[in-house]
């Protein structure tokens, strides 16, 4: 990229919305004017005496902390990185109430953050906002073994929530790669979608009450633990997936079900995406109340992971696509009749050219690595352009072929190292209709991005699909919502904002 | 009642809010003041014009039209009445869209109507509001097998589009008494709960997208047929239970599961309300994925029902407390075993004292008839005061103890024909923690409302329930909403409605 590639945007409360539709460079600085203030060493004194101890807060204002500040400043993936120079680590809602307050009053802007998982930049700052972090807030509040309704704290370790949860023989209604690190609070802020969403659906549906702190302070306690309550508009709903830019969540009060006591995997070889279709007609039709995961590999991802991982592959032969079953059920001997029927099924009706079924644990775990292992096998070549992104189900697959097609027909993909792109890939949550697009490329190339975008986003926007399946917005995304959101609902996203925050102190320069 | 019990309460969009914790007569006449005009015989030329046909204008203003108008101005248990004078049924979003700019730019106050099957007075017109009935708006406009989304017109009748989907293997993952007239748009307005919310879950789960035409006239199209979409505020979850304050839902989208080809169904008897906990907690334990169904039903509603019907009842002998379970699967002989397995379990741990399992189709009718038969049964003796609402589950029935101990000690209850109260009962959807609280009354009492109210709200409020489950607020709600949210919540909901419906002309006199 040469420096003569970035446009600068400069954005202010009032300037018009950068319309990418029209306008996509490929890269873009964007600028934006709010009317936050600096910190200043009398603020941190004040956050000092209020939070009490020496570790509840990271002061870079009056000494050099960087260091300390590090992890705070920077995602998991160094692909982002803020300037903040206070981390507040309050142990309470009280205090995080008084925080928001201050900060409110004092026009200092706010970053809340939790594991600081996510990957576009949600929770790191841009510039020097305050990082309010929720990691000391980590107690259970409850949980009632009745009715499944578990109360936490915003500072939970999602892993740590469903080992609790698995030793009173329920499950926490979502799964996710960095479980060991991320938070309640993020995953919520986030909409954070995940493995069993097709067995227990969405955060949405899941989430009975959130406590959170709007930005003048207010503790709002809607940590309900009800499942049907309805009086007045369910303002919850809003604050989860709103990245925290309308209030700081601090606490959730959530649904989970009954722990899955059998599960299996089946591992299919399919023709075309059009029997990957039917395979998963069929698997909701023979599996149904007990289908857990329905992944779609295609051939060039199993592939590449047998050249990089060097393992040998669940089935004998080539095939163009694969799929990955998971039934989770509460009766070993009845899930396992179930899939063997399914699988009798797919094969006699040449649904799938050839399939095996899981025979323990060991072979469980086996099969999900060939699902599981793309993402760190692609990194292999140098880099990866990466696209998590939502399409109607019946083209799901066709954004891989296109772009296959318009990569090839440019002249850069091939087994020649002196071509850029080592192939274009396509798998992914196949039951959630969320397909993860990646170009593992031998080097990033200019080239490369100008046949990638505005392509894959007007693709998509055509489709009616969504540039963010369940990544959410952050810094990374911001400027391609207009790619799937209207003019309409994007005023009507911004009143919100500006109604909730009209001094845009949480979370600003990012989401809408 | 006599007339100086009725407290007159005059509200302007300005004035204080009614709080009912501490100012709570039985009767309140709530007069509310909003900025609308009255109806012309201009407007309704205008109208004529723009809907073109005869049938979709019903003309009450040149005219007199009052039995045309009377299924539009009565709800069915012809417990609220309008006075409109125009009811308009579009045919399409677009002549919604013009009709509710037109009322916008002239501040005529609108009702959005479906199948008028609600219970709290949300689609009557409290004084001549025109009302805009979905009922012509009924084409199903996609079905895609694969993935299961349904899109289809708001004015679809539930049980049409169930009818539908059964034909294509698929369910609609909502079902309620009144499925033969309401329209999918008002029960995605009222976030109608039902019977199969423990299976499915709630609409802000399963609706994926909304059609709505907002007050100034704009058509919102948020019809995503996607799970996943995380690019901004969830705006979608605002319309849905927002009971036509905001907008008219013109369109839904949302994902429906697999039909289950078995279902099967027990009928128990238990010693105690703990033991039907316990029992539940099995249920969840043993059937877990199959099973859709968990009702109670006090040893009071179940006599009552064998008085009333003159029925035989399932099992020999009484029992303070009976439960109906209901399973739902793929596979008929795995779910008898299932179930099987769990009576055996809950039996021979004295869980429960006696129960029985359906045969066949006919079985399982009639064992639903013991849970479905109550309301009707309890109308016996002349009316009956009802209360839907949601308390945590370890507490549940603890309101019925406690409401007929309060109406015992008053001397208000008992077999004597001189003594009004014929019993307190306690059934519903255990498993959702949903109670359906009802009195049978010899005859309507001020001294038994006296007892009743305030004291069932302040016992819920107590317990952080919901004064308000599944019906939502109308206007039989609205005054007691402070209940069962706070008054900061109060605030932003307030804001919500002044922000996207600024002249007020949506629903007004209702909700919050």
């Amino acid at each position: 990229m040469d420096i003569e590639d970035i446009q600068i945007y400069v954005e202010t409360p009032d300037s018009p919305r950068l319309d990418p539709t029209k306008q996509m460079p490929s890269w873009i600085l964007l600028i934006t004017f709010m009317g936050t203030r600096k910190l200043s060493s009398n603020h941190v004194q004040y956050f000092k005496q209020l939070l009490g101890s020496e570790s509840a807060v990271i002061d870079g204002v009056s000494k050099d902390a960087s260091a300390d500040l590090e992890a705070f400043n920077c995602d998991w993936l160094r692909k982002y990185r803020g300037h903040t120079k206070l981390v507040l680590r309050p142990k309470s809602t009280e205090e995080v109430s008084k925080i928001v307050k201050y900060c409110n009053d004092n026009m200092l802007a706010v970053v809340p953050q939790g594991g600081n998982t996510g990957l576009v930049g949600g929770s790191i700052p841009v510039f020097d906002e305050i990082i309010v972090s929720t990691a000391r807030m980590n107690s259970i509040r409850s949980f009632d073994e009745m009715s499944g309704i578990l109360v936490a704290d915003a500072g939970c370790i999602l892993e740590v929530v469903d080992q609790y949860l698995a030793g009173r023989s329920h499950i926490f209604p979502l799964d996710l790669g960095a479980k060991g690190s991320c938070h309640l609070g993020g995953n919520v802020s986030t909409n954070a979608g995940g493995l069993r969403l097709l067995r227990y659906g969405s955060l949405h549906g899941n989430v009975l009450g959130v406590e959170v702190v709007v930005p003048d302070g207010t503790i709002v306690d809607e940590l309900s633990t009800l499942r049907k309550n309805n009086t007045g508009y369910d303002l919850k709903q809003l604050f989860i997936g709103a990245e925290g830019t309308i209030g700081i969540i601090t606490g959730v009060s959530i649904l989970c079900p009954q722990r899955p006591q059998a599960v299996n995997v089946a591992y299919l070889g399919l023709e075309s995406f059009g029997k990957a279709q039917l395979a998963f007609r069929e698997a909701k039709r023979h599996l149904s109340e007990i289908l857990s995961a329905f992944e779609l590999m295609d051939g060039i991802s199993q592939e590449l992971v047998e050249r990089v991982a060097k393992k040998k592959p669940p089935l004998e032969g080539k095939h163009p696509f694969y799929c990955l079953i998971e039934t989770s059920g509460s009766n070993k001997e009845h899930d396992d009749e179930k899939l063997e029927k399914y699988l009798e099924f797919v094969l006699s009706n040449d649904i799938i050219s050839d399939g095996v079924l899981a025979q323990d644990e060991t072979q469980v775990q086996s099969l999900w690595s060939w699902r599981e292992g793309i993402p760190e096998c692609l990194n292999h070549w140098g880099g990866v352009y990466k696209y998590d992104v939502s399409i109607p189900l019946p083209e799901l697959y066709q954004l891989v072929d296109d772009t296959r097609e318009r990569l090839s027909s440019a002249g850069l993909i091939g087994d020649d190292e002196s071509l850029p792109v080592v192939g274009v890939v396509g798998y992914g949550h196949m039951g959630d209709s969320n397909l993860h697009l990646n170009v593992p490329t031998r080097r990033f190339d200019r080239d490369v991005e100008k046949e990638l975008e505005p392509f894959v986003y007007e693709w998509i926007q055509k489709r009616n699909g969504s540039i963010s399946a369940e990544h959410g917005l952050g810094i990374a995304k911001k400027p391609f919502i207009g790619y799937s959101r209207s003019r309409k609902m994007l005023d009507m996203m911004k009143d919100i904002k500006k109604l909730y925050d009209p001094n845009g102190i949480m979370n600003p320069y990012k989401y809408i």
